[in-house]
């Protein structure tokens, strides 16, 4: 793929080497979030923080990371409440908005409408989320993440993941998965009550990269022998009969002691956030809060990496961040923890 | 006018010299607003967008052209919520958010709000917009593209201008109208459902400056033998009577079939924006978002012009804009479209 | 206490030195505030202003005293919106925030929830406010509002203060009494219906700290021979009959009238904001807004230069301000007032 000017729709666009590439990058930004150096490459480009529904957590992501490239951000989140809801066109917002920006970030409730406003825009567009279709930075950091919590250098291979709970509608592991077929022999273990096990052309994809594939709903079964363990959040309201939803319920949660019975020593435990952190919601107990191997956090942390990874080089200015790099003159404490211990 | 220092309140604040001393400021912008250089001259500045509606365009052009001149955006589009529902005074409000800025854009549903705000401010206020009454920057924008487009250098004069659909109530036209006042020699022709015609105080200002003015309410009549034809939208909702919406639905729009049977070749197509894009709108249809008249993006590309001028005059930077240019150092596509060909 | 890298959650962590230090930075801020200079000493940095409640004047402080350091200023106020109401807790919103930020200004409705928020945290955490329990910069800017208005130099002392109005339900004059307890020799006149009492433990710790406390219904009484008025709104929920809110109503106002009759010439007049200015509130009239004596607007001109301070110290900039020091190029009236005439 040419970065250099391109929108950022999905994860199809992207073959190997386009990851090693942005990976690459995002390695190269790290000095800057950690705050060791800064630079302001950017500076003086304006970031359109485009939100036609709330996540703070994607939107002050992606700001931040235009900001740590030392540009603008203009934002608009309350986008429902006005022309939209008049009737204005994708087509006309694009055309709009791409005169005032540089680059956009762009969410939105339904799935297409970041590509049909893209169409339409005058600058790269990058997709931070249409609906139930794509997130392409969330499943690349969560890629990014498994390779440097793998300690893995260069294109992932030869390790086992699960992925646990609602694999039927659950956008991450969907966008993880189809990224992962770029690459070769992995170990997955989908773990799932029947009704929301992951959709048989995804299983038939990994199949036909290469990949070994296990569907299972015993979660004490499925925990074993891996590297890493991505959960992802069931809600009950999916369950088409409450008995099930009764027979289910917290059969598929993570807590310390299930964690030390059944998972190999330091498997990597990732989710990809928010989580329900209330004990009935039976999910990723916070009693795994302190464990080395919870790699939560630093998912979130290495997404401001990949967004800084996306915007330099859609922008062309990856390889001369660091031309334009300047001291930090504030106090900082170092924020971001060492990967989980070796397996 | 002295700009330095002063609200922006009114376009009545204008004469023929404030006028194009304002556009020849927006001429100076465009490499600014097109990415081939950019500036620093307002770095440190803080500019509150300070909404009591929401719009995000005008929210986000003003902060974008405030960007653009390298300043700092601060905004608040969530005023509904909080102190001035308590029955805080717009003399409260002005004095503490003028103690914070630079400079003050705001936006208020009712007439008159912006000036008595701006009478209690200690820096520039900028009227974006205070209800029915008026939208300066708007208005100047048309103007501006109206000689754009038309390739008039200096004071308009000797063209002929169709505006259509809600002239009774319809801001814009009423604002463009009053600042076509200070010029000579242009033809109106106002076209319009007998139920919403253009006040008849407006006609007669048009009238005592010396222009033409026709009325007519049949719109084939009213396209012929233009250079410009600015549209806004009929809402249903303004009829007395639902026998008149359903008399007049459908009759003052416009699309590729109309334009080619009724306007003059190249007849450039304007729209304050936004438009109903849906089918039934009625309004301005998509098929002519190719035509190479349709003005409308170009408008808002002003915009930006045009708000970047009135931050640089108002806050005295007008003549060193460029003594703090620096280079863009990243992709950018040219994303300004030429104006309308010759007619 | 060590203000580089601490988070400010509580009055309760300042000792004397500590408030003399975090003064003498203000004072040095006010040239920046004032326009005569910039500086660009955290030019790179990011603050996350994280507002889970609305408070436009608040927030646009704290983004605004960021900005004039230098800054860059990423925004939340929609957070009920988002991942919280799904079950996300405060410290996962914590880990990954501070992931993306410098420092964080947080406000949220919920006594306790900031320190909670803090302890979770990776980078230093500002109180804007937590429901009734604490909003330290508001208590500072009070005092250092009491301070530059009585023009005193160093520790307060030998002053009398009247607080006024609901002293039970008043987070401000809470905390603002809790702060004097660290001076010496105020005299405090408590003025409040008696449903609406200044609690029994702050009494007791004013006169534990050797302070002279009066309490009276009667406001006439109250208002006579002080240096300074604190006032607070009463709001008519808080009586438990309607018979109380009846005998009370317009008992606790202050215009023109009464001031004249009743206050020591030039007593400095102060508020928390915001005021309602409506007639039937009762509350601070408008026909005082004039008076050179009203500090209310130089109180919120204030909370700016008490915010930078606070941004200062806790990364450890205080030193290097103005070593980053530039010229401002852009018009600037002078803003702010002198502070009151002389007693």
């Amino acid at each position: 793929m040419q970065f250099t000017g391109s929108h950022i729709l999905s994860i199809n666009q992207f073959d190997i080497q386009d990851v090693e590439r942005l990976f690459q990058v995002a390695d190269a930004m790290e000095p800057y979030a950690q705050r060791a150096k800064r630079t302001r490459v950017l500076e003086g480009a304006i970031l359109s923080n485009l939100f036609f529904e709330p996540s703070t957590r994607t939107r002050v992501s992606f700001g931040c990371a235009f900001n740590l490239l030392g540009g603008h951000v203009r934002e608009t989140s309350d986008i429902k409440t006005s022309a939209i809801s008049k009737g204005e066109s994708l087509y006309d917002t694009a055309r709009v908005i791409s005169g005032y920006s540089d680059v956009i970030a762009m969410r939105h409730p339904v799935a297409g409408s970041v590509e049909e406003f893209a169409r339409a825009s005058r600058v790269p567009v990058i997709n931070a989320g249409d609906g139930p279709s794509e997130h392409p930075s969330q499943a690349l950091l969560d890629l990014y993440t498994i390779r440097k919590e793998l300690g893995i250098n260069g294109p992932v291979a030869n390790f086992r993941i699960a992925m646990v709970g609602d694999l039927k509608y659950g956008r991450t592991v969907h966008s993880l998965s189809k990224l992962l077929c770029l690459y070769n022999n992995i170990h997955f273990t989908l773990v799932s009550p029947v009704e929301l096990r992951m959709p048989a052309e995804i299983v038939d994809q990994l199949r036909a990269a290469g990949h070994k594939v296990i569907e299972t709903e015993d979660m004490q079964e499925g925990l074993q022998n891996n590297d890493t363990v991505y959960l992802t959040r069931i809600q009950e309201e999916r369950f088409s009969h409450q008995r099930e939803a009764d027979i289910y319920r917290g059969r598929f949660r993570l807590n310390q002691a299930i964690y030390t019975r059944h998972c190999k020593p330091n498997t990597v435990i990732m989710h990809p956030l928010p989580r329900d952190s209330r004990a009935e919601a039976n999910e990723l107990d916070e009693d795994l809060n302190q464990h080395p191997s919870l790699a939560i956090f630093r998912q979130t942390d290495n997404g401001v990496l990949i967004r800084m990874a996306l915007f330099a080089l859609t922008l062309g200015v990856a390889d001369s961040v660091q031309k334009y790099e300047e001291e930090v003159r504030w106090f900082t404490a170092r924020r971001y923890n060492k990967p989980s211990p070796p397996r």
